[in-house]
């Protein structure tokens, strides 16, 4: 109950994002805000929750069937119900921390798109993303009912065990850093990005100070999701969940600013800051997905890791000449499936029985049946099952977030409205589109997070 | 008690405004706290709470007799009594909660008299406006025995029925709206603000980046006004008041955000960020009256309604020459009223017995007597009588400011301390005031909040 | 248990710091986390808390022995044992908050020592602090069995009294000030800072508006970590102890504003706001040794005249050719002394007791009995115990900072690599060490947080 301030904090706090596209995240939050309310929350959590506990219509393991404008609760919610009190008080505040997730995921690729994309296209995706694609991933995973979700009552799910993803490296950070991939590919790169032999061409950010305060306010944010997604805090178990989330997501955070500490080092000799911001980031990313089942040492491997991992990819997507200008897509989709994979090899057995089993007790009743409840692949007797079900796990968000984001850009393509002219990008966005003249000409400048040297 | 955490972050972010005054806001901070703790507490709450529930001095609806300098708390509440201990313990914190309001009161009129207002006079008014004008309408509505709350148990008051305003819209926003409104207008436009043939001359702001930051953080600290303001939450029904809250919250800034994007657009065919920010925050001052008796739909047309009633309110001031550099009085006072008028129309039955049947309960007991819960004009059987009082609470509050502010700017403007000269305007305030020579020429300008053109 | 999430917050927020070396503050987290998480929190808390509630190493009074790596929460505490709950789940959390006060601790000297500190310096001394200085003083002071804490179990302790320090006044705010203060003057003033003279050469920062925003984050921060101090906030009188705490903070940095405001009108004729940032800030650091036993106008002093202490220090380290470029150790560490001092006058009786009693009752039972826990010497009867008592305790932290600290810089500088060199220096650490080409030219000078003049 109370925890949920600190979450909604959070979800407030995330919409800020990388600071280099302040501009943009307040539309985010406001069209995420509403896509959710009609018809995203419905899709996600439809059919799980009504006022008497038993289901208004049959639950489904794939896609929710109700509660679309949070048409239930306005109804049936407003009296002095003492019986399970705790589960009704909750419902309204559920629908505001979904959405800080909800709002998180649609941010994501406006990071990948930025300084070239259609206001028009920019709308409508994060319309799309925040209404469907990803509401429907939550439900395959955190609805009670999802078939992708570890320990799930509905039977058979997925090997018989579940996809371990407890804030959402998966279901927010790679649904957002997949669909901002894409949206990349779609529009290719910026012009003069890459000069005529193919080699990138650096555009930097316009302010250091900007980034490290984004990074930091994200740091105070990650609290808010990490540990706040233990939604029940009224048991020893779940307050030890919280602790323990606490714990590894600070460990992992800074081993991911160490490791890109150094990683800059070695390469260019100096230390180079915005790399421990992202590294920072990364390593957040990384451990939203098992915050609640590492080691405070395990974590300290998954944020350094996945600080590692990111660095290669934006090696690799610069290769490609894939320009994605915040390297969203390696932070937030190749990190986030890292930290998916880490939990399949190093999550504690103690651990996941701890999150897992208080809430589903298994048909032995509460003793420690660790066979009932897989673990990670590290640790003796932990078996590949979960594992398996983390690679089964990311290769269906994987495929999802391209069978709809492809086409969907691709469409905006052939209608021409992907993309702004070349006049424009040439111009800069901000005088183009945004009414440039409202801003003093000496300061236009600061409004550009990337100013175009073509 | 926990929720008195969120509330504390909201009052402190709340001073940063809309970071283009973020200078002056930290002042105001301080000044309202020490005004606040010498006499506003008292003559807002005072001989409500003492330490063995019964009242030290018998109870007044017009204003508060005791309390001033916290004297009774530290002699009363020092040792461990359990009686009523829920109670108690509120005590220390609610002061600082009621300041964070407090502080929001006296910030919002530096908005309107921005760039011109002498600083002796500014340091006036802020302590006016915290330790009297502020406090005594508080009196009126929030505490138990103020003759203008609903439901309240002082008998008569109001229209038997009383005015709904749960954090603030008239009482916080609507008294810091209109005393800028006042400011604004005794002291006139800025200098070029409107051209010989009386044409207004825009003046932008120097960082819409800055803007931005200050929306977002707004928009986190705002979970902390409406949602906090539910103070008891040890109930089924408290905590879903408070998840409500945050629920129409959302939504009513998205709302206004969506509808300040389309008026913008319908206007200068182009995306106005700067509109996007106003009406988000229009969305939040009016749903701030009625956020926790509206559904979730009302909460959408309130907040979208919010953002076009102040773009009209500033092309009226722009007719009226009314130069109010950050819109604070459209945005605060009028925003603020619609808010409070919407909760006439559109408070919802159940919703409002939820709230304050459960505190106040009515000679049949807990049952659920309609008739005693006066609500929205809208729902069928709701009368006027609701829609009576808010309308009545509106004249008083913006009757009592009037009488208060027009004569205590008006002496200042007898003494010819209320403006600054005319050199020191032209040179800007930074300069001529605040030793500008402690920065550096080059950046300066970035702390100018309006750089003059004339 | 919930307030952890408001400590996260303050946590986090606090390595924001000033701002103008916010690039420098990111890595204090990630360096004091992995330090803190190897062997600081041992050395803090090591043979307090285990499993079973008896210790498995014998307690001692002058530094902790066990629990680093975390290693004994890993392996103890997975299961669901309820008895003692409340105890065990805190667990997880506390290394976290505590980990807040470190990154606190070690973020201070970076002020004192901007702009030519060589970075290798900066990561042997960060990880110093929060790994072996820091630690040691708050196992004397916080951990159950340290030699100065107040009415704690282990006899003989200081003055069979012990020190107040509520949320780290010495602990946390002297240890960073004075470290910082040797470095400072261990490497000299920055080039150009005094004439050929001797006189003082102004270096103004670059950005005011950064300033001001980092106060109000740290006005936010401070909720954080003085009412949040109060761990255990499951009786009336921890709630209690938590709002008194919340209204004193609250008041003494409002008096620290003023007082400030008020020093540099009678100075410089000129309202002077970033003398009244300062003054904030002072008022804070002094509050946090005694905001949870000073009465409210003990509090309003204890502000004020801290805030003159750090401008009498600033004087005299001028005097002294110190530069501190942030005024770092003035307001750490000399307020913060001005703080426990003040303690030592102005704590109230019936707060001491509130405080300690209720976790520490001595021998005659719950009762009253005011000879068992000295107070401040202002009161009558108080006596010079308790001051007496804070006394030697800044004696013993200076001691052991000066100590520590002066050999440490000592060697570096024999080693010549405590300073940058005079060219790098010239050049700005930005382009030098970080890869400024990383950043648009006429972008750099927005993150040299005191452009070199010489």
């Amino acid at each position: 109950m109370h925890g949920g301030f600190a979450m909604l904090c959070a979800g407030a706090i995330r919409t800020k994002n990388t600071m280099n596209i302040l501009l943009q995240t307040i539309l985010d939050a406001c069209v995420s805000a509403i896509a959710f309310y009609i018809c995203g929350y419905g899709f996600a959590y439809g059919g799980y929750w009504t006022s008497n506990q038993t289901y208004s219509v049959p639950p489904n393991s794939v896609i929710g069937t109700s509660l679309f404008g949070l048409s239930n609760y306005a109804s049936e919610n407003y009296n002095n119900q003492n019986v399970n009190g705790q589960v009704y008080s909750v419902h309204w505040q559920d629908f505001v921390f979904q959405w800080a997730f909800a709002a998180t995921a649609t941010t994501i690729p406006a990071g990948c798109v930025a300084e070239r994309c259609n206001f028009n296209a920019y709308l409508a995706y994060a319309f799309f993303i925040s209404a469907w694609v990803y509401p429907i991933i939550v439900h395959w995973v955190w609805s009670a009912y999802g078939w992708m979700g570890y320990g799930r009552a509905v039977t058979p799910h997925l090997l018989n065990c579940g996809y371990i993803d407890f804030a959402g490296s998966g279901v927010v950070h790679m649904v957002g850093g997949f669909s901002g991939m894409w949206g990349c590919i779609l529009m290719g790169p910026r012009m003069g990005r890459f000069d005529s032999n193919g080699k990138p061409v650096d555009m930097p950010g316009h302010s250091p100070t900007l980034v490290v305060l984004g990074t930091v306010l994200l740091w105070f944010g990650w609290y808010g999701f990490n540990p706040g997604s233990q939604i029940f805090v009224n048991s020893v178990a779940g307050a030890q969940v919280v602790g323990r989330a606490a714990v590894t997501t600070t460990l992992a955070g800074a081993a991911g600013g160490l490791a890109g500490l150094i990683w800059g080092y070695s390469k260019h000799r100096s230390w180079d800051l915005l790399g421990v911001c992202n590294g920072v980031l990364c390593g957040f990313v990384a451990i939203t997905a098992g915050c609640h089942v590492l080691e405070p040492w395990a974590a300290i491997i998954d944020g350094a890791v996945a600080s590692v991992v990111f660095e290669l990819v934006c090696i690799w997507f610069l290769k490609l000449k894939i320009d994605d200008p915040l390297s969203a897509a390696p932070m937030h989709g190749f990190a986030g499936m890292w930290g998916l994979l880490c939990v399949g090899f190093l999550a504690k057995s103690e651990y996941v029985f701890q999150e897992y089993a208080g809430n589903h007790p298994d048909s032995t009743g509460n003793l420690y049946n660790q066979a009932a409840y897989p673990y990670g692949a590290f640790y003796p007797g932990g078996g590949g099952r979960l594992l398996a079900s983390q690679i089964i796990g990311i290769c269906c968000i994987c495929g999802w977030v391209a069978a709809n984001m492809i086409p969907f850009f691709y469409v905006l393509k052939l209608f021409n409205s992907l993309r702004i002219s070349a006049e424009e990008e040439a111009m800069g966005l901000d005088v183009s589109k945004h009414g440039g003249s409202a801003y003093q000409p000496e300061n236009q400048k600061v409004i550009e997070p990337y100013p175009d040297n073509g």
